[in-house]
């Protein structure tokens, strides 16, 4: 994915890929204030659990560009603000919060607010940096569990469309392909949004990855074919700490049929997106979204007026689904509940 | 379903109604020959495995009044080719080739060319009505099914608008809802072609009946939650002789969703769609159409260019997973070979 940057902070602006005119047009936007990035995200023009995450930062290191404050309270007071406005946009991806709270801390630290201001660019930076770092480590620890000739299912977009980065399910395919192991990945479209036509179809043909694109009811089909698929892997936007996944919808359909086949599924995310503090995925929040997504299909209404229709944006697979997670500080296995919690005290309370 | 007819003979022609146009809108076509028709098979303007068949039969009626033969045999021998150009059109549903041997009988029988014609729109309206007749019959053996207050989920459109009468899944849940017991209607909105989304709930709107559409992706999500989905009942286009399914790609998907959560996943369709000839699944073949429509929509791309797509119209649902067949002679249970082998010995060689 040369030459192609989700997200990028310059001289004081957000240079955004806008995600909704893929792959017929290549738009950026540029972002001046952290109104505007809350708009982005709600309007999933920047989407991808990590990114929204990057995406937050860079939001506040803006909204703190607009603050005129003479001293640390007032300016904090106003911080809070943009961290709710930012906040109020998604509820499922814990990238989200996890990201206001480090940008919030950073500026807590500073002495002033011009100091504060210059540190929350800093820290946006920094979360972008540590992501991108996390995606290489996390596509190496993940590679191991692709056997060679093979064909992976993926779900949705978690390339570099998702984190900015390298990509964590789509960053663990392409160290298998650079490794050479990777026959084949088939790409399900992922309704309403078509993640997966339009994203991660998208990025595999820019890297030459031979791929095919299947709809989502055909994934049982595959499943039965001997050999075609050797495993499914797909991204989080949040897992709680007993191991429950909560993902782009469809993802449990896939974590099931992969279990009636004897198929492993694994799950790629960096350690930002595990949330201890949700106990199991009951606790995580499904987002709702607009029944026009589901009613019209690339602005054109599919269904008669007046059905209604029901759109949860993610779901929850529980852990006894999952045959592994796979982080940037090493695979978590059954039980889950453990191995989740030593990958945070490895590193401290920081992330946790 | 007042007022709407799938299809109809007026005076020497057929009148389908086209239902690519649907839901936006209501065009009907009005067809000469029988090229007309195995097009507008082929292109699914018509389609649903029960119609697909009354199509054909009649298909075969208007080839007839193009033939101009002085003897029983070179009428014969060109309907021979009618039968041909509309048995190539599509090949998983059964139906068709089972109306196209019940009108090459018909012909067969008849005296002169001139009878034989007239012979052959005979027997295509009686095999419409006999469908229509089926269906009802079908639809209040299938209603016993359904508990009551029930929420109910089904694919495709198994509804007027694939049989030409009350439908078959769609005609048990007609049935159930005039008994008062059914609470919803879940209908998956069936990628790539989204007949569920634009043919089922058009039909349940008209109907009246409660109905909420979802992506595929949601069903795992319903099923999980409590009450939600009392059971599953899809159509089929071909029956295999030991109980195997073949239906609209993502069937199979759903019955595997059905079993882990344990719900019912019953298969509603007439005897017409049994195929005694085809031992097990594996002998089903399953029509692949254009990667197209998977990576357009609407005429728009979705994809990038140079993307592979894999587009099979069907899949096969092992019998293990099908908890009933509902038919118009009675149900089927396992094991199936016996019990559908018995449907046809009550009724004796003619549709064996």
């Amino acid at each position: 994915m040369q030459g192609v940057k989700a997200i990028e902070w310059i001289d004081g602006r957000v240079r955004l890929l806008d995600q909704t005119r893929l792959p017929q047009e290549e738009v950026y936007l540029d972002l001046e204030d952290h109104q505007q990035m809350a708009a982005a995200i709600r309007e999933m023009r920047v989407r991808g659990a990590p990114l929204i995450g990057i995406a937050a930062a860079y939001g506040m290191a803006l909204g703190a560009r607009h603050i005129d404050a003479s001293n640390m309270q007032d300016f904090l007071a106003r911080l809070r603000q943009v961290a709710e406005d930012l906040s109020a946009t998604r509820p499922t991806a814990v990238n989200l919060p996890w990201a206001l709270k480090r940008m919030t801390l950073a500026a807590e630290a500073a002495a002033d607010p011009q100091a504060a201001s210059e540190a929350l660019v800093a820290e946006a930076l920094r979360i972008h940096q540590e992501n991108t770092d996390a995606d290489r480590r996390l596509g190496q620890h993940g590679a191991q569990f692709i056997p060679a000739g093979s064909g992976v299912l993926t779900h949705c977009n978690t390339g570099s469309l998702a984190t900015g980065g390298y990509g964590t399910a789509l960053g663990v395919i392409r160290a298998a392909w650079e490794q050479g192991k990777l026959s084949r990945v088939y790409a399900s479209e992922t309704r309403p949004l078509l993640q997966g036509a339009r994203l991660t179809a998208w990025e595999l043909t820019r890297d030459g990855i031979p791929a095919t694109l299947i709809v989502e009811g055909a994934v049982g089909l595959l499943m039965r074919r001997p050999q075609a698929i050797a495993c499914v892997i797909v991204g989080a936007d949040r897992i709680a700490a007993n191991g429950d996944v909560a993902n782009k919808i469809g993802t449990y359909n896939l974590a099931v049929l992969a279990k009636e086949h004897a198929i492993p599924f694994y799950v790629a995310a960096p350690t930002s997106t595990i949330d201890l503090g949700s106990a199991s995925g009951d606790q995580i929040p499904i987002e709702e979204r607009p029944p026009e997504e589901v009613t019209t299909f690339a602005g054109a209404a599919v269904a008669p007026a007046g059905i209604e229709a029901l759109n949860p944006a993610f779901d929850v697979t529980p852990h006894r689904y999952v045959s592994a997670i796979i982080t940037e500080r090493g695979i978590a296995r059954e039980p889950y509940a453990e191995a989740l919690s030593q990958l945070f005290q490895q590193e401290g309370v920081r992330h946790a």
